[in-house]
């Protein structure tokens, strides 16, 4: 048994069953023992960022991790934009990457590169691997580190000859649950106080909580004290739709979410942190919350947070009953003008059930949470970590991870360019997404920023920087190149065509919707 | 003045007049600089790793560092394979990380991330700029760093409040000539002896002494003593063609490099390291040199070579007079079957002089440089980190370094689909650029890397993970849909009509090669 297959064996005794890849010559052991042991499912990318992102999409859906296989320092570097998101979205993933054998790695060769050291910023857990007699057991570590609450970045380097040599060890058998710290009786107790006070609270929660049975008891709570209820502007997984209880959703801009703040006595964290602006700006503040709000935590994103939930909403008599919910309701199919309003209305009135939606539509977005709240139970992803090109390789992992759920991926096309390689991934994996790309030619949010940092006029020589009208962007012909059929609207009732049509037939598919 | 303005202007004091650039808001007041200072050439990419490959092709080109302008620790991150590249081919650049405001670095946003970290891997310099009273002379600084030879990566973080601040210091009057040392005459000496001894001698070159002057001297005094003369694999810039001094290249395997030692009892490296197999493979040695070869180091990469170069040849009395030339050579125009060779005679048959040549042809390049060493002068540029995705980034540099001269970009399939992205910028500057992608539908190395590692049957379910046929990718389709035009060959007639058409005709065109 070569180290490799220690490892992958290691990899599968702890769930990990997907490998988002793209290898080279260093990963070809890793590449073997996956095709001896034959259980393990490799799926390519063109690159890496498409990899990071799809174990991603497919942690937040699976509620497990995949792994990834990328190759040396250049490789992991590819992949970091998304696993900085992956990291704030919390999810937890297992990256193997290669790196020269032992012996090798100090020659100076071209893809010498200090892997560890690149691994660190992007990881909670990083180990080199030196000796395959230990190999098992490292795989093992990784796997666990990734599940530790609420989701970690375990970065596992494999040495080409650790994973080509005998190894001895066999996978150890590790007990593999890992269940986070129930919140301290006291502190509930505490909290049920505050809230029952009668002053003006508000609930504001992320991660996990954000799931049905953490929602449900947070809503029944918030009702019985007319509490505040929201989410934070860019979220991992929010279950929602028709019937599911209601939460808003933070806006991003500081002006209005500010406003949501306004005589807000106590805020009741779980799994958020303190609410601050997502940049800075000249003489704004960047704090959200009045400067006599009281802060209090009720679960950090370690602790078990949905529990949590469930006994505030017990010590305050609330665990059973109605709660608010999403009324259930479609929009009308638009007509005539294509725009975000209306293709947030065809999206609302069509999306099925059970639908997962990616969400990097950016500027283009703005009435797609009003407008789909009443379709049926559906999840909502967002891009976390503020780096563009996120939705297109959720997509991928959301689909490798629910095969029967349509995904429909909603994005920018600025952003969309980053990891556009997706779209090939989808094709050669056969995925069930609907991509609608918001094509406004531009990086629309960056004239508005501009305009927020105190500059507005006279940038004729820089105007063009925020432009993505010359040349013109052809989704449709970037998409055929790639395997996936597209099509391009250009009213609101070609997009209800196109749209239908996507949510009606299996496999991937574009829409470029035309702005 | 702002704390931008202030950096700009330094930067531009430094001779930076070109920065590739995928802003975002922590950019936005850099951009106002450029804007109102109107003197440095902003140029958008889609994408940050074609931002730093692009950089680093003006480098080597222009002989000079551009700046790149990226968006936090992800923007960097994007961009680190083709720094990791770039740093490989000592390529001097300057890069300016927006981060954000300092007293918004420690809340806990999306886009918080721990920048310097990231950038230290990959970076010589390294330096966050807290305060726009020193941002002038931090930016000065940088640009010296740059521009240490043989050529450093700078990295300048720049958090946003610093940027739009008023600066009150003026930038720097800085010597910004930085002259290499020049090797001691006694080691001159040692080397003449040892040259002129009559044992085996093998001279292998990389970097700045791959330049005319440097080859001239080289090849008179290896052709004086009968030494091999080499460079090596992957080189940043070989000056090269019709008339020129002659060099050839170490081959890519080791069973193939070690061969060319076979014999040879002196080693002389001028800014080349020890000669080191590019991976290791089981059994199989990394060191490609005898066990009883003594080596010896005329001049480190932080030495003048070519200075070393000339005494050394003046030492030997071969200062002057013929060495060894490319014999003006253009090969017939093939016909028939398009295959690696006849794609080489087509372009050795029709590329013009002072074409620069961006070669990431990887297995499809095999012919290439017998085939093109007649040809009339030109520059030819590698891949030299390993990270596949740089040979179209590196067009886009060199062709704006160079807007009067052909660029000829050779990509496989597989390393162009990393950084596809970059066709958008070549048609948006209509950059003169043809790009040749060899389509052969495949990781071709690694089917060839897996045998040498040991693995040749059975391979069923992990040989589609090195297959890029399915589904196949169009990239004429992909070129159209970023602006360029595209041809498709199929047989080498067809291909001789594309390519003469590319060459003869100015602005990007790519012609996608099915193998």
């Amino acid at each position: 048994m070569t180290g490799a297959e220690n490892l992958v064996q290691a990899l599968l005794d702890a769930g990990i069953e997907v490998c988002f890849t793209n290898p080279g010559t260093s990963e070809m052991h890793f590449l073997t023992a996956i095709n001896t042991i034959k259980k393990m499912r490799p799926i390519l990318t063109l690159f890496e960022g498409v990899a990071t992102g799809a174990a991603d999409g497919y942690a937040r859906m699976a509620d497990k991790p995949a792994c990834t296989l990328l190759h040396l320092g250049p490789g992991l570097g590819n992949g970091i934009a998304n696993l900085h998101n992956a990291r704030k979205a919390r999810s937890p993933m297992v990256n193997i990457v290669g790196d020269h054998a032992t012996y090798h790695k100090s020659n100076e060769t071209p893809l010498r590169s200090d892997v560890e050291s690149i691994a660190r910023p992007i990881s909670h857990w990083v180990r080199t691997s030196y000796h395959p007699d230990v190999i098992a057991w490292d795989g093992a570590e990784a796997a666990a580190e990734a599940k530790k609450a609420p989701g970690h970045i375990a970065t596992l380097i494999l040495p080409a000859d650790v994973s080509w040599s005998e190894s001895k060890s066999q996978p150890p058998k590790m007990s593999l649950v890992q269940r986070p710290p129930r919140v301290a009786p006291e502190k509930i107790r505490d909290l049920a106080s505050i809230l029952s006070s009668g002053e003006r609270a508000f609930i504001l929660m992320s991660g996990k909580a954000l799931r049905q049975k953490g929602l449900q008891a947070a809503a029944r709570i918030a009702a019985k004290v007319k509490a505040e209820l929201y989410c934070d502007t860019f979220i991992s997984r929010l279950e929602r739709g028709a019937g599911a209880a209601k939460i808003n959703r933070l806006p991003y801009f500081a002006e209005q979410s500010s406003k949501r703040f306004e005589g807000i006595q106590h805020l009741i964290l779980v799994e958020s942190s303190r609410p601050e602006s997502f940049f800075a700006y000249p003489n704004k503040p960047t704090r959200l919350i009045p400067g006599d709000c009281q802060v209090h935590i009720l679960a950090t994103p370690e602790e078990d947070s949905i529990q949590a939930l469930c006994d505030l909403a017990e010590k305050m008599g609330v665990s059973h009953g109605d709660y608010p919910t999403y009324t259930p309701f479609r929009p009308e199919l638009p007509t005539g003008e294509l725009n975000p309003m209306s293709v947030a209305a065809t999206i609302g009135a069509l999306m099925p059930e059970n639908a997962i939606v990616c969400d990097e539509s950016g500027t283009s977005g703005g009435g797609l949470m009003k407008l789909t709240g009443g379709a049926p139970k559906h999840d909502w992803l967002n891009m976390t970590g503020g780096s563009i090109g996120q939705a297109l390789p959720l997509s991928v992992g959301a689909a490798v991870a629910c095969p029967d759920r349509k995904v429909i991926c909603l994005s920018g096309d600025g952003g969309a360019m980053y990891t556009i390689q997706s779209l090939w991934t989808q094709a050669r994996e056969n995925l069930d997404v609907v991509n609608v790309i918001f094509a406004n030619r531009a990086y629309a949010i960056l004239t508005q920023e501009l305009k927020r940092v105190g500059v507005e006029n006279g940038i004729e020589f820089i105007d063009p920087l925020f432009q993505l009208d010359h040349p013109k962007l052809d989704f449709c012909q970037l998409a055929n190149g790639m395997g996936v059929k597209a099509f391009r609207a250009t009213t609101a009732d070609e997009f209800n065509v196109h749209f239908k049509n996507g949510v009606n037939t299996k496999g991937p598919m574009l829409i470029e919707v035309v702005l």
